[in-house]
């Protein structure tokens, strides 16, 4: 193995490099966000940095670049409080994808890409028609991140839809039953095959396949 | 599909909701996390709330529970200003998910589960020295998230040790052919398959597999 240090990092292109650093930490939790402004107009955007935060109450994280860029996704949650979180399946990962272009304000990536926003009562932001799991969030709080300036939205979430065949008896949501995709880097979409769920870990103890 | 609000999401049984909301974010990055005290003692234990935050400086992401329960992780990161990521393959998976077990602080999980701590020159944490890559991460600033007192540790990338066959010309890391898995809640692991790798997004053009 060969060992890569900061330096040589710094000095690589710059496409390079953000390919090279987005592709470090894993797999990644890749969800399709929607929102709208005040006057109704529809954003759907990519994310892959969305993260557990707490189970009760249940709380997301959501990293978002500087704002002072445009960030349509960061305006709406902001104007209406709302944001949606849709997991990805393997036949809308190309239009998924394709929202990550730079589409100007008054086009909504829902009619660009070829999805269907869906609409419930109370969350006042689009769902994906086409997902399989949708989870509905409340704005909650914003933290500034002073070393680049990115933000972190934190959601709480207010409802989820999904298929209750992929609940398990012990609450446990069978997501690659519903064939949710994870991503590498900011390109590559991935199925997954489960090697296997394992007992809580005691010590003294091997953790047994459940 | 059902919808499951807020209310009954908090009024599932403690376990049962555990397990429902942390499934509902998607696969997750999942790291083994080495660190040490300032004796040298080495601790291990699995992570899946990792996440990126910038290329240019290289920083990462990393969510911990609230450090009034005893966390050997959090207290080690601020006592020696290091700590490690090593992303796990299958064959070391079972014992990836055994660190999670609630061993004492004078008991090292790399010993506890059989995996193999490596020291670099540079940084004052322990690599895993089964993993196919491995991160040297400086501690560079803490950010406690007051809504439900969870901290998030930010880190520095000081150094990579990677297969060199894994990084692609475009600066792409395939950390499938390197075999990383994914986590779905606390206890389920996955391979991944790749759909494919889609081009930079345009507005009025399709992307195309690179």
């Amino acid at each position: 193995m060969r060992k890569i240090d900061q330096q040589e990092i710094e000095a690589f292109e710059k496409q390079f490099r953000t390919n090279f650093v987005n592709s470090l930490w894993g797999f990644k939790s890749v969800n399709l966000v929607g929102t709208q402004n005040a006057a109704g107009q529809t954003n759907l955007a990519i994310f892959s940095q969305v993260f557990h935060l707490g189970a009760n109450p249940a709380l997301v994280g959501m990293i978002i670049r500087p704002p002072e860029t445009e960030r349509h996704t960061y305006e709406n949650i902001k104007e209406t409080g709302w944001f949606t979180l849709n997991h990805i399946h393997p036949e809308i990962t190309q239009q998924a994808h394709q929202t990550a272009a730079r589409y100007n304000r008054n086009t909504s990536e829902f009619d660009a890409v070829g999805l269907t926003p869906l609409h419930t009562p109370i969350i006042n932001a689009p769902y994906v028609a086409e997902s399989r799991l949708r989870i509905g969030c409340r704005f909650a709080e914003e933290v500034e991140i002073k070393l680049n300036r990115t933000v972190m939205i934190i959601g709480k979430v207010e409802e989820v839809w999904i298929d209750e065949l992929a609940i398990k008896n012990d609450g446990y949501i069978d997501i690659e039953q519903l064939q949710t995709i994870t991503s590498s880097n900011l390109d590559s979409y991935h199925t997954t095959t489960r090697i296997a769920r394992y007992s809580y870990a005691k010590p003294n103890k091997q953790p047994e396949q459940i």
